[in-house]
């Protein structure tokens, strides 16, 4: 495991080693929460959907007034060059992700305490799936669980949660509470209106006669992955629609899946401690996960393991 | 300026030189703004209110499920010892404040990428007063202006103001607003009621008729000064009510003034565009701020202006 | 009319005399209102719609996690044994309706006050469909007066409309608040954001330019009737459409009527005391009502009015 | 435990065997959950709080617009003359509860599936103590687990607790969602705005620093135990407070208890996984308890060791 | 009658006729229902509460940043002047109402519509009490019935209530759907919450084992009626709350009564078709309105039945 | 500018010069902002949308419950009448704007200072478009600057903008409030769930890759011009959607254009002090405005220039 502790990170505009990649106390990312994010992975090597990633990277910094003093074409080709300085140790069927983190820098009122210039923080990262990944390998084919916490998802209004922020003490509550409730089962947030929301990380889809149904693209993040099974759907003649979504539906649904970038989708076959649909990993969801699979030359499921088994858990 | 770049931090359980008080891009304060923190500031020298402080901070903790691994005596000791270590950079007249930042540390999912073991991060830091205090230093004697953004305060059943945590992206966008509205000018949010909340890092207290009136503890931070002033308009036999507050009231108030541990009160002479009571200081905030200068034996608004004298804005 | 007291009540798993078709005041359904239930009626003594009321009987289960211990073909056969042991009594053109009440039966707790073994409560009832008939025989002619009583509908969050269960006190409030208002009006439930829900059993719709709308279905019983309602329309190249309605709408409207199991269709003359469209029943309705009479072999109000000239009122 | 089948019970006017305590499927009370009731019960053989109770009741029925046909005195009458009846089947120490049941009778609409003639349904029941008794018998030493499920407590605009109705269908599913979080987990359900409002039949107090706060009596029923509490809490000159509490001041607290009829108070140990105080049994609670017995008597916690020793779980 | 046609309207610094009494359809008022207005009353001549009336008149001034171009000392002279120019109009025992309404005059962007120069409408009205006096000079003896319309209290951070504006659409539609539930009922407006709020221009106290009870003073106007109630309570010592107040709280009332400006109070003896404690006028009602009529030297229902009887209704 | 002041304005069935076109301080339409309107503008001296526009006032009068005493045919001829009468004062170039005003009239109860009969107040007025289109000359190519105030629409529970009343105190505070953010700034404002409603007197659309986006017709007016601007889309093979859009949205959208029955249309080139795409205006509204334009014979934005350039500003 110690190779990756060779890792370059870009840091404001040089590569630092791994254990360089740690951010100021006097950063807004950590006074306020105050930074925007993207997770992006690769398949076989390749970033996936990377330009969506970074579209959605600056429409988060315009949202919260960043400037974060890179074109979008210098991120890009700044994130390509982080890519390259690293992709040596990547060896082949282990893929990465790249996580970009901007803040607008530290805090000017503290400038006194501080070397200068004072600049945004931007960092690109360059790190194995492993985590995420070899933790979910069991679940393609057994499933997981989903639970519904006591926390709320916070309305829009208060905290756009279309912009990917590190405010997110929130999400660490579901989290904690989902874990009371069943260990290692996955919350999903109800919106103030009692209507499905999203995961801490993850979009949620449910399956109902052959049509796919996900929540309304307001109180969410709106997940690339979320879009790239709604266009999937489209091409498998799927019918989706947006709308809202109730604890009532996801019981009657026939199937339910989450998706992330990192995992892609996962089968839900259980809802607060009752079966979705059969209790099975269902057929829709199998059709995406191979579709998406084929798409980007990688059998999902089947890499997860791989990886597990090489790298443990 | 240069000494303070020889301040040491504490660290979980190491004291280490500013430059290097940074945080890991793994830790959960940066990923999920997952991290309470506590300000706490001293007059000549001496800690104010530190035990009140240090009490919030492990009731934060104790909201938030993070086991800092010190027990609240051995939270205190690091602090005194953090304290006695940078002392020597103080002069005379120069009070600082202790901050504390406390997250249960890296995210264990990413172990592969981390040194070990994982621990809990804990930060104390002894800083100087400056940045804040040398910014108001004319608002004592001109007061400040108040205004309402559009951004609401988060209700507490969302995400709890009461545990004071860096996840705060909402207050930033309510600092934007703010300028937007008026350059220098001070936001206090309201709630979803349309009552007061608080400020973005400040109470609010109204003066009518010789009463002291600040919202209700609930979606608000329960400030330490907030209570401090309490204590003080009761041992000055002014009665205080917490209350629900709304703008009409504002308007109709006859004093104004914000609290925060690091400038005590600020006056608030300005409220959306028009004055507050006389749009001059009045003298219930006269009669408190010198109060509490006598508690502290510091003339607090003599020594801001003698602090921006010396050390600039 | 005491042919009727003949009738022949399922009641978990046994044929009970009517005046036996009691409940224990041990029951949750009567300790919680924890029951649901389910309205069918017959066209010529068929039972119309069945297999969406039992769908709806086991969605209804499911939501409040009761195991009722009939497989769903147990529950068809079981209703429809209870059809045929009481069908001598009724005559030609008299038909019925086939109730079902199912709780999770006697709480436990109570276990020392209660006949060994404890097990779910499953009633079928096959009843005459007298009652709610006559007493809107005139109505398929003259329209019925709906009001906006000062009940909201209950958000569904709090607890789903769509679980047909017997915790309805709220809807008694509407009726008495409606009755109030204007005696034998009937009641529709504004929502929480003022949207028209349902009334007290009902569905509603309006008509305006040759379309159908009908309330979204999150805060009301996702009626049968309605959806039949919404086939047929579509059949009959009517579009239709579930969206938000308000009063602002029922006021535009051309016509408006009400759906429900038993009476199916009824015009809606006049809203909050203004007439709806020109006050008298519309071109739209009675074509609904004349293609519903056609599929089932029955003239509707014909039907009603022969009943009620039979059966008294 | 045969014996208890020999109960009489009051059943609109007359009494009726214990297996005869039932209502019919066409009664309000089923059809809608349209029933108020009171839990009343004996200390040494004495009712406790009766008139309070029936208070209760006939506000309950006011609110409801319920005619019972009896006038308060008669009400009381027939309760006592049902304890009489029932009295010689309770040996000593061993306590009773009333229960009453009242209703406005079957549905006038299904007069001609009905006997003559139509009558409200009063039913006044005289019990054992058993069964919620026994289960708690070891609660009054060990404490009890309090959770917050995702249910809400319905607004009182919706459905208003303080009339103590039988649509409570929503606290079935509470204390479903609360026996996933944890078994034997008592919940207390949050209001609309986060705050605490009560338990699925049970009031809530916090203690701290010896002041007692228990929420404001508006989405909640007003609990004649916690109307008791108050006022021993007064005579003990303990200061109490309705207001406005937060999970943040359940966790803060030094002691909770729980209030009700059945078992009078419960001390809560543990809240959402973390210990109430030191997660021992308090001494505001014990003095309460002790106060308790004194007056009706009773040693509470030792009868109820002493009931399920005799009487079984 | 045709004596009051004579009256003098002072109209922006002049007096002019009654006929003239006349706002531009290009004026603020009528174009953004964006006015402000008083009601004050005479006793025996004398102006009540003039002051209080003022302080208030120009505190909706200052929310609605209005700059009336008159000091309050010109304002009240400017009142004092128009009473004395109307005062030999009112024959002893009729009292007056002076009204003021005050806009920011004609919407200036149409100037060219428009006389120069452009000015604030002041506008001071002195006109006899009949109208609203005669139509309840039974009350006083009879009660009156209070009914809960579907409006619903508009929330102040919408519309302020607190200042006394000439945007009340709502009003008038809640004074409409009240007429329809019954005539010549009082509506009292719930607000978001279910709580009590106001009528359509009255305040409302319950009556509760001697103790007064009124809704909290934040979504509702700040009646100088109720605040008279409120000291004169104190000085007869019955206690006065100001709280949260529900239907449930009505129901369960001693008495109720209304309070405004022009008949004082006005006894409720019947809410939402039930009697208001035993259906008569209560002895705090009449103790609270012979007091009144003590302090202003007039028998207040006296003298509502003389107007009738000489100015007819 | 004076030949204005011979306008004749249609008053209650008279034609009454301009100076008469007041409305007495005891109308509905003054005390209680208890009045609708309608604003309809000519092209080249012909009225455009006339139809639609009084069918929206008869809607209003209606939910209102406003019986005018006009029937439609009635109300429209005498708009007619009342154009021909000032036609001659409009010279070529200048079009007109049609104003209906109407209430129900005086207050009936205080029918003793009022001439009789009472009638409802019936205002009909031509007049010069000047105002409105000369402040706007420039925003047709500069684009205006859009804010978001501090004040949300009120939800059409509480006071329908979907009826076009003078009860819009709250939109004058929105003006108030967008003035101190940005001088000259256009307000719209949010619903109470933070999605975009509408301006004070506009609608919104956002264009994003060729579709236009405008909010659903709840919380809105629904303007004439907003439909004609979805119809000529439609023409234009333009998609439209009504939806739910948030100022997230608005930061991503590629143009922006507010739409109003004076001006038409007006580009939109700055949101929150950010461009709106590339701060510009862009092509689609660009389209649409030349399409407008050619519907009416009228270059509009040259239209506004050439009368400001003759009536001044």
């Amino acid at each position: 495991m110690s190779d990756f502790l060779q890792l370059k990170i870009y840091f404001s505009g040089e590569l630092v080693p791994l254990s360089e990649a740690r951010v100021s106390i006097f950063d807004h990312a950590l006074m306020l929460g105050d930074m925007v994010f993207e997770m992006t992975r690769s398949f076989n090597h390749q970033p996936f959907m990377l330009d969506s990633h970074l579209d959605r990277l600056h429409a988060s910094l315009r949202l919260l007034e960043i400037d974060c003093r890179l074109t979008p074409p210098q991120m890009k080709q700044a994130t390509l060059d982080t890519i390259e300085a690293n992709l040596p140790l990547f060896e082949e069927g282990l893929d990465y992700w790249i996580r970009h983190d901007v803040s607008r820098g530290p805090v000017s009122l503290l400038h006194h305490l501080l070397p200068k210039p004072l600049r945004p923080t931007v960092i690109i990262s360059v790190l194995p799936v492993i985590g995420r990944i070899t933790s979910v390998a069991d679940a393609y084919e057994n499933g997981v669980h989903v639970v519904i916490p006591s926390q709320r998802a916070i309305p829009s209004r208060y905290l756009d949660p279309k912009a990917k922020t590190r405010s997110r003490q929130h999400y660490q509550m579901a989290n904690l509470q989902a874990a009371r409730i069943e260990e290692r089962s996955w919350p999903v947030l109800l919106d103030e209106h009692g209507y499905l929301a999203e995961g801490t990380s993850y979009n949620v889809f449910l399956v109902k006669d052959g049509t796919l149904y996900t929540p309304e693209p307001h109180n969410i993040l709106r997940g690339i992955s979320r879009t790239y099974v709604m266009e999937m759907a489209a091409r498998l003649a799927l019918p989706v629609y947006e709308t809202k979504l109730e604890p009532y539906d996801f019981l009657m649904a026939d199937e339910a899946f989450l998706t992330a970038s990192s995992y892609t989708i996962l089968p839900v076959v259980q809802f607060e401690g009752r079966p979705v649909g059969d209790g099975k990993v269902g057929p829709v969801y199998q059709r995406l996960l191979q579709t998406w699979g084929e798409q980007v030359g990688v059998d999902i499921a089947d890499q997860a393991k791989k990886i597990r088994a090489k790298y443990g858990e």
